[in-house]
């Protein structure tokens, strides 16, 4: 089982990064890009000893827990059997 | 509009941070996790001056050429309307 987890920051805050993307792509001739945020994407592969409520829950706290900081970031979780 | 685009390690490419992140959450005590990949991720907002076929084509030339090195990494492109 695989689980996929995308974390980015929340609308409000400020992503530095992105702009920068975005003023690069910009000096590089693209037109019509309105706004890049960056986040980050972890692929989580579980063994066969737990299903998929056990997996969705764990992973859910791992992203909770672990890969994202929870007053500036949010995550989602996607479960793939 | 809004394009997504995926980037992570090839698969036979080393990812020592992703190796970081499956052990720290196996000292948590989390169990059944057999490998953890880590990618980025990123989020681009186009303006309406561009059709579907243009935003797709632009966002795969940013994806190959600025988001991603091609030696190591691979990418993956979503366009919502």
């Amino acid at each position: 089982m695989k689980a996929k987890v995308y974390v980015n920051l929340k609308s409000g805050v400020l992503d530095p990064q992105g702009k920068a993307i975005q003023h690069s792509v910009e000096l590089l001739g693209f037109s019509g890009i309105s706004d890049v945020r960056q986040g980050k994407y972890f692929e989580i592969a579980l063994d066969g000893s737990v299903d998929d409520s056990q997996a969705r829950e764990s992973v859910e706290k791992i992203a909770r827990e672990v890969l994202s900081n929870p007053i500036i970031e949010e995550y989602r979780v996607e479960i793939e059997s």
